[in-house]
């Protein structure tokens, strides 16, 4: 059984009351007083109720994370990233995957406000804005990152996503391709207009159409990267660049390149994007575009830290990450 | 701020008192009355305050995860299979992770006793049995997995390691070497310790010597893999078969391998272990034991839920899952 107060104080040889206010720092107690006591806690290796405490304080000490899933490299450096951070901070962080499903989200978040979490950062669906508003309401420190949350109070941290797809485009023109393929995300989520824009813009400064029947647009499944890049290697003008921002589809991608054996960037031209450590380590190392996922999450903490404090500027704001392009071996010009 | 009792029991027009016992079941509350509170809390939106059910009832509806990281693929698995498991037997887990640190994970052990949470799994340092000892002294659910916790009372599910490195050595050697590599982990380690024996005992039954300059062991780092197989590339007469015990290792192998230009398996045959999904993506597909994470979580799963039952027989208990070797295109014979 853990150790109690009443135990601390009987040792202590003071009242509970007595020993409580010692604990706490009661400027009514006498410091021999308060030596005692703590000495006696220590002994006993006596635990303060966190629960208890958190009913009276309202500080939990606990800050949730709530990420789609754990096997993307950005969610997993976003948990890392801010759980490092709370290690340093005093904060327990603790996280929540969901698949991507908005009621899952949802139970989380009411777990968080039920617990009396201290902050939560939400880099999931993109729904439950109400869910974030009851939290903030409630004196909840809350960021989001990775995708918008249409609605929600909160600040927010997120790529800049139009970028990224433009910074990619631009890299695959350079190197003289025209017939440029994309695999990406649909207009319903930031992360997919946006790049889709991205791509778009980036064509158009070049003086290029977009070509609809090389753009695939679908979820975040590796079956949908899978489909997509089946049928733009079976076109009969094949692309001679692909361009992938919809980052789950890439494990349907890749598979189907190595399984057809075709061979980058001779055959076909390829960027990424959301970089990951294995894409340096695929013969030939592909080239990417860098989220910056822990630049993220360490602005996400910054952003969260500030209304623990107490020091946030009030109100809904939006920090945008810049990207970054990673050149590896994965980009050649068109093949003749 | 949050509905209170107080709110509900002005709707109903009943006392806080008789609120509570309306909502709590209790009987001596008159079904109209009941009707009426329950109809108010949900007119209000009322959420009972969890924490303090917690204290009451000592039932928080938490279970810990705790895990090294979560950019490896087997703890991401477990972590994603107890979430799904939790969203279906109405637990809410939340996963810590520790960069393995056995005082990070302390303070999460701290953290899920203090919370009152009602279970906690731990894949993780393999540290700390005394946090472990107290969880279930205080009537928490726990059980340990991946990695043994030596000196903790808690039911574990480990991977049978021996035999991993056993199906990956007997792979090879059907396959004709005898020049077979490793690059594993230390004896610290129940892995370390196990696989290294299955790979002497594999050898061994087939009348061959262990070659202790092919053998290298250390820490779960990408460094530590990098320097082994440039090592092992540059042995005045090199090993023809590779087999990657340490899976973090795995990180600085192939971007060596990738480096050099090493054709795989004309030159080196390569069996790597913790099966994930980017073997598969490779060029060649890398050959695997496959860990079954998914199976180790969903056993720790149930061992966990009959301790949270109270149907658990007591006393620590160990289970082994049996791997799987995942025949792919990395291995051939031994170049001339």
């Amino acid at each position: 059984m853990p150790v109690t107060l009443t135990s601390v104080a009987q040792l202590a040889g003071v009242s509970v009351s007595t020993a409580s206010r010692a604990l706490t720092g009661h400027p009514s107690v006498q410091p021999a007083t308060r030596t005692r006591v703590v000495e006696a806690a220590a002994n006993l290796r006596y635990r303060p109720n966190r629960m208890a405490a958190a009913l009276r304080t309202r500080r939990s000490g606990l800050v949730g994370l709530v990420v789609n899933n754990l096997w993307n490299a950005t969610f997993n450096t976003v948990a890392e990233t801010l759980q490092s951070w709370g290690a340093e901070a005093g904060w327990q962080v603790l996280v929540c995957t969901t698949g991507g499903d908005a009621d899952r989200e949802a139970a989380f978040l009411d777990t968080a406000l039920d617990h009396g979490f201290d902050g939560v950062v939400v880099a999931g669906s993109g729904a439950n804005h109400d869910r974030v508003n009851a939290l903030l309401d409630a004196g909840t420190a809350v960021v989001t990152t990775n995708r918008e949350v249409p609605g929600a109070r909160a600040p927010s941290v997120v790529l800049d996503y139009r970028r990224a797809a433009q910074l990619a485009t631009e890299h695959l023109l350079a190197a003289g391709h025209t017939r440029i393929a994309t695999v990406s995300a649909t207009d319903a989520v930031t992360s997919g207009r946006e790049q889709h824009a991205g791509v778009v813009a980036a064509l158009a400064a070049a003086g290029l159409p977009l070509l609809p029947d090389l753009v695939h647009r679908g979820p975040f499944t590796t079956e949908f990267g899978r489909a997509a890049v089946t049928a733009l290697l079976a076109h009969p003008t094949p692309p001679t660049a692909l361009l992938v921002t919809n980052h789950e589809a890439a494990g349907g991608v890749l598979p189907v390149l190595t399984g057809q054996g075709t061979v980058v960037p001779r055959e076909l031209s390829v960027v990424m994007t959301e970089d990951e450590p294995f894409f340096g380590w695929w013969p030939p190392r592909l080239t990417a575009v860098d989220n910056r996922a822990a630049e993220q999450a360490r602005t996400a903490a910054e952003l969260l830290h500030a209304q623990l404090d107490g020091t946030a500027a009030p109100g809904p704001s939006q920090r945008l990450v810049e990207p970054v392009l990673v050149v590896r071996d994965s980009v050649g010009p068109p093949p003749r």
